[in-house]
Formats: structure tokens, C-alpha cells, sequence
């Protein structure tokens, strides 16, 4: 079975070509394949299917504008609607196997139609729209949530936050001047008040300067990660709006532990990730040998 | 840059072919190779090299006995005298490249010339003289030092440790029945008393019936691992000595999270390990695109 490893700022997959839509990618085998020790190891799997190939019907309607779909799994096995940095690697896949060659193409996920843009090495998504959680709270007193840490003192205060839909949940934490990013312990799962229903993810943001911000992020279900690209965009929304532009009216500079990201707003309400993707290897794996 | 993952109770490896004595693997390339989000990812890197091309004349010295030399790296960079899951690895490795033929034969390390034999699937290291570090006390007391979790109650007593000296050192602890083995929390450094000069690995051991135990293990500088082959053999030795036998006569079988090996004590005060080998996948780095 062959294979291709790569990431995009250190959100790492197990590419799996299947141009010929032959291959059962059930979550054993993702499961398997992700194991750091006994697999290859990475954040997720992704199969690299024809979307006309596709077993969802929601998928397969994309054809008409996007040759390759992105199936995307998570490392437990689970399947995900799509992952930002993943579409990354995903589109310098297929561009190095020669499956597209334009500098600007679609891909299918289960999100829906991705749009890519290639701007030399930087590769840009689409990501879609973006909206706050609450619109009149966050208009009216700019945070809508408390969240604490395990480790911080009980006499601080907890600190505010902000949720911004992604399609997936997020919330954004401004940590005051005082506390340090660094060394923040994100081991533990940090308290939302109130919780939302599914959980959420929650970034931690420090602004470094006009249009810049420092971030580290805790993952639903995850821990913290080196990058997450849904995430990525929430914190510079959230942090474009706290500096009093709503709709981002310039490009946001995101440093996350895995690397740098440039986060732009669209029209219509939609956001754009750009960012670095790496092909690290390439080779099969012996079926037999997995655990 | 060929490479191959390899594997021995998920204690997990990147092993690197180099036969013509080529390859500059200094630590800068090793820690690349070994990350896990922007590299391949492995406890540690291997390269495989003629004995004769050895850089150190200890090694170069071993080349009568043995043909190739497992040049161990640790994640970090630093290297390493030897590693006893690794040795399974490399000595599949050498085998299925027919690098190796026999059922039995000597491969060299940094800690000398270590014994090799197949039993089928089967991989049988002699890894070498062990000793208690006090003996005298261990005779007398049964232990000779102390070991604390971060996470106890303050009121409970610390736990009976004895130390093993395997070429590294080894503190193992007899769990009391009334703790769970499985639910011990190892993310924090265990305390123990008195701390060897250069720390040790600590074992936490449950008897589970004649012969067999179960175990986890804290790798100093390192936290939790899935397997630690000088730690298996240390936890066996310890309990096969409370249990009135200090030169084991019968096999031990010792559990680790990442599966099971089997301890056999050596004429000499020498000890073997065996367990299985897995040699997961193989492929091509492209080395411009490792971070």
C-alpha cells in the first residue's frame, strides 16, 4: 500500500493514494496507520479518491467542479467534515503527482467545495463562512464566554471569550498582558462557561502587533495541537473584531507553535488560510506488519 | 534518503541504510527525522553501517565478530550506547535485506558486541551483565530506596524501590495491591529518594502470577514510553529477587503497554530479551522539505 507523508505547519497526515477508488479505509485500518509507534503515525489520514468515486452522494454532486475528493479521517478513525491545514497538503499532493496543474483549483470535501489558490510555495483555501455564535452579544459587550485554566490560581478571575463558528466550535480567549503564552498549561482541558453542547475548541491569543497575533490552541477531544487551521481563523476574526474591524479589512499574521499563517476575509462573509505544506516522504507500507 | 519505520513493542524507530558509509547523521538531521509532526517520527534513529566504517575505534574493533553496527540516536540527537528494543529491529532489518543469514549472530554497539538469535518470529537479544547497585543493602533489606508520585495523597508512604544497574540505571518499585497499575499518573517526573547522580528510569511493577508481570515505565528525560527493553529486564531481575530467586531460573514474561517480551536469565549474570520485531514501512525522504 503506498503512501505519503506530509504536514502543514506540523498538522501532520498519512496521504493514501487511491486514484483507482479500489481501497476499504475503514477506522481500523485509519486507526492503524495514524499510530505514531506502530504505524507511520500523524493528526490524520487522508484518501486521495476521484469525487465521482465518492460513497456520500453530498460529495459525489461535487464532481461537476472538483476532480479529487479530500476524504478525510481522524486519527481515531472517525470521519471529519475537513480539516484547513490538511486541503494544503492535500492540494501540493496533487499537484506534484500531476492530478491537477492550474494554480487555482477546487477540491471535494465533506464540508463542501474547497477553492485553492497556489501563490508560489504558499498555498491559500478557502475555508467559508465564519460567524459569531452570538452576533448581538458579542456586538454588545465583545465576549459571550469565562474560561479558566486548572493551573492558574483560584483567586484570578477566569477570562473572557468570544465563540466564532467555523462549521466547527470555537473560543477565543485575549490572555492579558500579564500571563505568559508559553508556558501555559494546556495538558489539562480548559473550562468553558457555559459549555457548548458539542464541546468546542479553544484558542488562546496574544496580540504581537498591528495585524499579528501569537496563538496556541487546545483541540476537542485532542489536547493541544500545532496547529489548527478553523482555529487559526477564529482567533484572527475575533481579534480583527475586538480591534474594531468586524469583516477584516487587512491580512492577519498567525503564529502558531507549528509555523506561520495568513488569515484574509473575503466577501460574502468568508475567510481565507494561507499557508506553507510539506511532502516529507513517500513508500508502502507492509499491511501484515501493522498492529 | 531510503528509510524504513520499524518497531518493537511500539518502541518505534527510523532505521537508515547506509552501506557505503556515506551519510553525515549528525544530531541536527537525527531530531528532524525523528519529529513526529514534521519528520518520519521515531523513538530514536538507527543507522545501519559496517562495522569496519565506524567512526569510534571500539566500535572499529568489534568488526571481527560483526558485520554491521546499529548506530543508535536518541529523538533529541544525542547518541546512544544502545537501545534493546532497537536491537530487534535492526537485526530483522539485517536479515530481510540478507544483510544477515543465520539464525544466530553478533551485531555491534556502542556497548559492545551484543548476541543475536532468532526463534522464528521471535527476536532474542543477550543483553548483557546487570548488578544491583547496593547489593549488600538489597540482600539485607530487599530495597534501597524510596519512590513517590506527585498525584498521591501526602498522607500515603512512599513506595520500596531497589536499583538495577543494566549499563543504565534502573529504580524498580513492587506496586502494593491496592493500586491500580493501569491508572498511575507518569506524566510527572516520580520522585525518588535518594536520586542517583545522573537519574534513573523508573519501573512500576504488578505481579500477575508465577513468572509474570506487568509494568510502566518512566524513561528519565524522556516521560512515559510504550516499552523500555533494559527496564523490562530490571523490573524482572528485581522481582524474580524478591522472590527468593536473585539468578532467575525460570523465564519471565513482562507486559508493557506496547506488548509482550519475554526475560530469561544468562549464565554469567548475563540476561536475555525477547520479544517481536516489526518492520512497518519503507520509502524515500525528500530531505529539502524536512523543517
Amino acid at each position: 500500500m503506498r503512501f505519503t507523508k506530509g504536514h502543514g505547519t506540523e498538522n501532520d497526515f498519512v496521504l493514501v493514494p487511491d486514484l483507482d477508488a479500489r481501497l476499504n479505509l475503514d477506522a481500523d485500518l485509519t486507526r492503524r496507520l495514524a499510530d505514531r509507534h506502530a504505524g507511520i503515525g500523524g493528526d490524520g489520514v487522508i484518501r486521495v479518491v476521484p469525487t465521482e468515486s465518492a460513497t456520500e452522494e453530498a460529495v459525489r454532486s461535487q464532481a461537476g467542479r472538483a476532480r479529487w475528493f479530500m476524504d478525510y479521517r481522524n486519527a481515531d478513525g472517525s470521519t471529519a467534515e475537513m480539516c484547513g491545514n490538511g486541503t494544503r497538503v492535500f492540494a501540493s499532493y496533487l499537484r506534484r503527482e500531476g492530478l491537477e496543474t492550474s494554480d487555482e483549483f477546487e477540491i471535494a470535501t465533506r464540508a463542501g467545495i474547497k477553492g485553492i489558490r497556489f501563490e508560489g510555495d504558499v498555498v491559500a483555501t478557502n475555508m467559508g463562512q465564519w460567524r459569531f455564535v452570538d452576533e448581538a452579544k458579542a456586538v454588545a459587550e465583545g465576549f459571550d464566554s469565562l474560561v479558566l485554566l486548572r493551573d492558574r490560581p483560584l483567586s484570578e478571575d477566569p477570562w473572557s471569550a468570544l465563540s466564532v463558528d467555523m462549521g466547527n466550535p470555537h473560543t477565543v480567549v485575549a490572555l492579558p498582558e500579564s500571563v505568559d503564552l508559553a508556558t501555559l498549561d494546556l495538558f489539562h482541558v480548559p473550562e468553558v462557561r457555559p459549555l457548548p453542547p458539542q464541546g468546542t475548541n479553544v484558542e488562546f491569543v496574544r496580540v504581537m502587533g498591528p495585524g499579528h497575533i501569537a496563538m496556541r490552541v487546545h483541540e476537542r477531544g485532542v489536547g493541544e495541537t500545532q496547529s489548527c487551521g478553523t482555529g487559526v481563523c477564529a482567533a484572527a476574526l475575533a481579534t480583527s473584531f475586538w480591534a474594531g474591524n468586524p469583516e477584516p479589512k487587512e491580512d492577519w499574521t498567525v503564529d502558531v507553535p507549528g509555523g506561520r499563517l495568513r488569515v484574509r476575509g473575503l466577501p460574502n462573509h468568508e475567510v481565507e488560510l494561507a499557508g506553507p505544506a510539506a511532502l516529507v516522504a513517500d513508500g508502502t507500507i507492509d499491511l501484515s506488519a501493522l498492529a
